[in-house]
């Protein structure tokens, strides 16, 4: 295609602008932009501005809550109100591994912007004593559950794992994998994806420009994940290699547990072609959305789609009515993806979501508005659950499976790498705990399970801050431990290590044995 | 007494070592000793020492856990399950209110050491666009509620406020009363009273110097409380002013709801000598005490106590079965208190807390150790709760009415300054919404329910960190709004002020009416 045949195409899709500096750029400049704008099929963008902006204009207006209800019980499986069930559903899901019918699908297209970070979150050290990243953490557990599944099936297996990157973090990631090794994984059962780019456009649909000679581009949603499925022959690939079921997760989460055999074997056993792990929210702001029905259809409502009043609702039990918080944890069987790339997906409109962003004005200026003045477009993974015939939600405890990984460490603490490093070292500490070993302190002493903080009496006689001291550096609580995946993936396996025995932290048990590091000394 | 004298009774009690420095120190500092050691009977402390050492030994030793009983449904009142018996309890306790029958008792004898300051928690201010301090808000909420119970019973009438400071504390305290008026209430129902302080001592019972000629001495715990009633003749003050319910609560928690009506009345209608105020806990291994029965009888295991076995016990219902969490939030009688008071409570032993106290060696060196090398004896308010005949537990929504202020500003955010801040203005915040108000953003947009944070399109067309910069300051979140006490003591009254109206915040509704404050202009 030469520059006449692009202005013609241009012309006719109304973005003539996007040229409006060719005679100023580099001749680099103006191969790049060319070869984006050849690939850009203007048609399909401008029809899915025009229906995402319908869409977005009928439904903002009217709030959800009068249509909305809640997950009924007989749906719901609790890792707290079924107890009973749970080695079930476990033993369910390990056969189903072992039998290499469960892949695992990482959506991983973002970067660490929020985080402070220019590369993808996944190759992210939280400071643990290993300090290993959330891609290394992820791949160890799929290691150690094929090597459970193997032990309790008598069956080599393997857990392919899909890992959806983007144009941003396609390369990066998949040098970094290359350069760990795969972290002992086979690489074969490693499969890169990316998912699809589409540019920002103003409120009238034309496309941005961020700087002369370079289009605004940003991933199309977690829910971009259906289409690059089809795109790039993911779905084939699952197929061909037998894959029956598929667990959907989110990068961020450190305390992820990748292809979790207890919420696979809950949904096989329930015949759902969809699931959905979920913690329970118990504070009505709290900023999560939540599962539920929508005229009888499974959805995700967002947290800031619901009103105050409906937030705040409760059932007899006095739980929130709407307490089923979205982790980002999804089920699928794999005729139920097939349908929702084949058919049902194509047909969801996006999102829209207004945004500040910095564009070149007719000047050739790079402005940074102050005021949203354009939008972004992006699916949801979950826009697909109202597709599901037999849908399921389960339900998990926070502290042992949900710490997600956004911002930078401040003041006021949430979702942070302090936290996540906090969240990972107190669920293993209470695996060492319920596995019959103890810590001790520095004098010998058994330290209780929720420790107290050591205080020194000041000059005064007073309380002084060792407390503080010691939670400014992020090190004093919880007690320091960690264990690796390979050694246990649900906190199994640690009593003949640990039974009777006393630890000093830093405890990290690896394959290589049972350490105890010199504090200050990591 | 003359320094002859001293030293025979000194050598009496095994504490000689308390002058080998007499020759050493100034004429004043020799002043300053003789008094303390003149007021001080070694033989009580001395007894104090023993017993609080065997009691620590024996119990120490076993674990309440097997012990340990849930509280029953039966005595247990809930914000969130007992919805419909809301009203009627609150309009029992305005009526006590009304008839002069209730007072609250703040405990307020320790310093911010963990906050970083010298001097009383009550005195810290969080931030607040109004810049309140603890102190002050708690005052106009007295205010307030002596207006609302006035407004419906058409009575004028009064909370007296027994605030109990420490010899650290107490002068600071009523200065910084004085300063400010009292806070608009009369000075004559807001009453000082000083907890005693007791002497740390090494393993041996012997009393430590922190300097030459000085002692290290502590406040006797929260539990103080009671022998403090006694001597310095609270209660008879209660008696005369013809109190029948007391309230009493921590200084440290910014959203006390003090003399909560709602608590007071659904513990007179109950019938019940104690009662204890409770949210739920939700996390196993969450650092609270736990109100329970033990033996039969009521009382509040420390978190330090309880294996994780325990902790981590679970009721059919899926809650966790020890979760009625302690929030120093308690109701007494006056006849129950008056009973602990000259009968009970002296008979209660010291709890021993093992600490490190800087201490002059035999050198006179003052020398820091990094092991525990003395006790600190203290008793607890809850201590007392076993000769309740009718004890009661009340459950509210942590969100709605506790955030305490323990420690500085830190990486993990828990209990500080930005907590408490962002915990009181995220409360008002639903005040004004439940109340039928809105808010808008700066482009005149509402902002829903639970904002989303605003996000800025970086250069790359990714989402660039203006969260992260908001948190940092700790700013972001919530919606800045803060709603004076003397407006609302708990979201009532504010309908006529807010319905159908929009505010930009930061928005602030005090006595002189409604004001939207300019952005970074506080």
């Amino acid at each position: 295609m030469n520059v006449g045949e692009l202005e013609g195409r241009l012309s006719k899709a109304g973005q003539s602008h996007l040229l409006q500096f060719w005679d100023e750029i580099s001749g680099q400049e103006q191969e790049e932009l060319m070869l984006d704008l050849a690939d850009m099929d203007f048609k399909e963008v401008g029809s899915f501005f025009q229906k995402a902006m319908e869409t977005s204009d009928s439904i903002r207006q009217e709030k959800v809550d009068s249509r909305m209800g809640p997950v009924p019980r007989e749906v719901l499986g609790s890792v707290t109100r079924d107890r009973e069930c749970l080695r079930d559903w476990e033993k369910e899901g390990l056969r189903c591994i072992a039998q290499n019918k469960v892949a695992v699908l990482l959506l991983a297209g973002g970067q660490g912007t929020r985080l402070g970070v220019s590369y993808p979150k996944g190759m992210y050290d939280v400071g643990l004593p290993s300090h290993k990243t959330l891609f290394q953490i992820q791949a160890e557990r799929i290691l150690k559950l094929e090597r459970l599944a193997k032990q309790q099936y008598n069956a080599k297996c393997c857990i392919p794992w899909y890992i959806m990157t983007s144009g941003r973090t396609m390369e990066s990631t998949e040098e970094f994998f290359s350069r760990h090794n795969f972290f002992g994984l086979d690489k074969d059962n490693v499969i890169f994806f990316q998912q699809g780019m589409l540019p920002a456009m103003d409120f009238s649909g034309k496309i941005i420009l961020e700087d002369k000679g370079k289009l605004s581009m940003a991933p199309d949603g977690n829910g971009g994940l259906y289409r690059a499925l089809g795109t790039q022959k993911i779905i084939d690939d699952m197929e061909k290699r037998g894959i029956s079921y598929i667990h959907v997760y989110c990068v961020d989460n450190i305390l992820v547990k990748v292809a979790d055999p207890t919420f696979i074997g809950f949904c096989v056993l329930k015949g759902a072609d969809c699931g959905a792990k979920v913690v329970e929210k118990t504070n009505p702001t709290e900023a999560v959305g939540v599962v539920c029905k929508v005229d009888g259809c499974y959805q995700v409502v967002e947290y800031s789609e619901i009103t105050l009043e409906t937030a705040q609702r409760r059932s007899p039990d006095g739980r929130l009515m709407f307490n089923a918080g979205n982790v980002a944890n999804h089920f699928f069987s794999l005729p139920f993806l097939r349908d929702i790339v084949n058919i049902h997906e194509p047909k969801l409109h996006h999102h829209v979501a207004q945004k500040k962003i910095p564009y070149v004005d007719t000047q050739g200026q790079i402005i940074k508005p102050d005021k949203p003045n354009g939008i972004k477009m992006e699916k949801f993974v979950f826009d697909i659950f109202q597709f599901a015939k037999t849908f399921v939600v389960y339900e998990v405890l926070r502290e042992d499976e949900f710490s997600p990984l956004k911002n930078a460490d401040s003041q006021d603490g949430k979702d942070n790498p302090t936290t996540a490093r906090h969240a990972l070292m107190s669920l293993h500490h209470r695996w060492v705990l319920n596995a019959g070993g103890h810590f001790i302190d520095e004098n010998g002493t058994r330290v209780p399970a929720i420790p107290r903080w050591v205080q020194t009496s000041g000059p005064a006689g007073s309380v002084t801050p060792d407390a503080t001291r010691n939670l400014k550096d992020g090190t004093d609580l919880p007690i320091k431990c960690e264990i690796s995946p390979l050694v246990s993936y649900g906190g199994e396996g640690l009593d003949v290590l640990v039974r009777g025995r006393e630890f000093r932290p830093t405890l990290v048990i690896d394959e290589t044995g049972i350490h105890e590091l010199v504090k200050n000394g990591l």
